[in-house]
């Protein structure tokens, strides 16, 4: 099953069901009315929800609609708790060494999570919107499942039960703003501005056999400019898979139905295969000749990040946005 | 205005208007249903409750009942967006002391926020449930403010008018996560369990001069088991007031309504008025002794905090909290 939400006036917007190959979609308003409600209502929403969703793909949905990715919002707009981790070590270990900071031993043994801030995520083709381009502009591509209620001490055995949908995201993120704020301690702020998610959510299902019931075993391709920037497996190298993350996150606390939780940005050991964000290709070129080549985001630049299954078919549509400068303006 | 949130099986409980001295309290979902959404629509709403509560403080109001802090949510259970500010730097100096941790200079002309988890805040008096002792349990007494939509790079002097509601709370803290936790680099996670507010959110307003449009200037006190542990004022020594701590929350992003930000550790350089935490009290003695006699928090222990008005009236309603022990049980 593959939901997405449509852009309305409301701050959650509205729930729809999009058919698998991403052509079609229809209105779930009257079985729930947004995403939101219906992560925390799950066990009584989702087989209606299903059952919608298999009369969408058979052809069979009334008032079924073209899916136009222009106007969704992330799955969820906001919600109130989004985390993300650092899985891949790979990225860790080159984005810290680009910043002079050190990799402490326990990173390799215990998940490391930052908490984002979940108020306004924007649309998988909303613009990334940056006051300065000084500060250093960068995607980060990963993947995120998002839970129901998860008890606070899960363990991680139980904890994969908890995973209802699977999206993909750009952590955008402001590479010269880090160095001075992960300084004064408290982790990542204003370095970490808006996020964006994948015009559709998938349940586990969806990816068949890429589904290995705690990670998705699929490249992660992403390009800037129109020129790939990588494919590396989100499969492949990940220290830290969904239910150890889960567990960890609940370590002190319960989680809430719609709690998303991020990988970090995918990263393989093997660099042929690129990178998901730039900061890693340019510690790459850095580490090969000397000086970083590629620049960092410009204003005017586009980037795409895309997920695609062993046919070739997109699962989760692309996220495919503009970096544009902001200017703040007082209200008269 | 005073406004609170009672327990129902909702996950955002449901708006009631509370009277000036806390002692009636009257529904106020006839007007909006819940504090989330009054502040989502706050100029259409406000009007409508404050003529609710000029009723209620007239003794006109019809239905009122007797307020009870037991049956509470914080104002609000849960929102899209909390984050913490260290504003008082005093506070700063003596914890990272405890921990052998830098105090960089940058401190002091920057301001700190860290991200905290919204999803799921705990009552006023509702018990503080911490899986191991060993983790250091201790109290943080704070003042916070909510705002309404804030615009992305909002100036300070723009800032101040988006205060909207002011609360008191308790930022639990486990004091030895912390070291293991910040040494990752990626700011508190687990180290920073569930956080409680004051029974009542109140507009500015409310605190008459002791609201002087930037900070609250009244004291904050703590007590743990019947104990004083202090009494610093919120006025003195603030580094960085709320316009200050917002306009830095939105330097890169919006923030959306409902967002709550707290001014860090309530801390006074006049050591004589006591501490808002433990651990402040506990490097005190050090200092002065060179060891640390009073302990962190243990099961069973209880603790209070609570905010007076110059005529010594309980401004917010006390959170009053026990410590308790947290065994996680798997579903059957």
């Amino acid at each position: 099953m593959k939901l997405a939400t449509l852009k309305t006036s409301s701050r959650d917007g509205s729930l729809i069901v999009v058919s698998r190959n991403l052509k079609h979609a229809v209105d779930a308003t009257a079985i729930c009315p947004t995403l939101r409600e219906a992560l925390e209502n799950w066990s009584t929403v989702e087989p209606q929800l299903r059952e919608l969703s298999d009369r969408l793909n058979a052809g069979q949905a009334s008032g079924a609609f073209a899916f136009d990715t222009q106007k969704v919002e992330s799955p969820l707009p906001r919600t109130f708790q989004w985390c993300d981790g650092s899985a891949y070590l790979h990225h860790a270990e080159l984005v810290r060494k680009a910043r002079n900071a050190d990799m402490p031993e326990q990173l390799y043994t215990d998940p490391m999570l930052y908490q984002g801030a979940s108020d306004c995520f924007i649309g998988p083709r909303d613009p990334i919107r940056i006051a300065d381009e000084k500060w250093g502009i960068d995607l980060e591509a990963e993947v995120a499942i998002v839970t129901d209620d998860v008890p606070m001490g899960v363990s991680v055995a139980d904890a994969a039960k908890h995973i209802k949908l699977i999206m993909i995201l750009n952590d955008v993120s402001l590479r010269n703003v880090m160095p001075g704020e992960l300084a004064k301690g408290f982790g990542f702020f204003i370095s970490k501005p808006s996020t964006a998610f994948s015009p559709v959510a998938v349940t586990p299902d969806e990816l068949d056999a890429a589904w290995d019931g705690t990670k998705v075993c699929l490249p992660l391709v992403s390009h800037v400019n129109g020129k790939l920037l990588g494919r590396p497996n989100a499969g492949v190298d990940c220290y830290f898979d969904f239910p150890r993350l889960i567990s960890h996150a609940a370590t002190s606390r319960e989680l809430r139905a719609g709690a998303i939780i991020g990988s970090g940005t995918v990263s393989n050991r093997d660099t042929s295969v690129g990178s998901a964000c730039l900061q890693e290709q340019r510690m790459l070129e850095k580490l090969a000749t000397g000086t970083m080549q590629t620049p960092l985001l410009q204003f005017g630049d586009e980037v795409r990040v895309e997920m695609f299954d062993a046919q070739g078919q997109s699962v989760f549509g692309a996220i495919d946005q503009k970096v544009e400068q902001y200017t703040y303006q007082p209200a008269q």
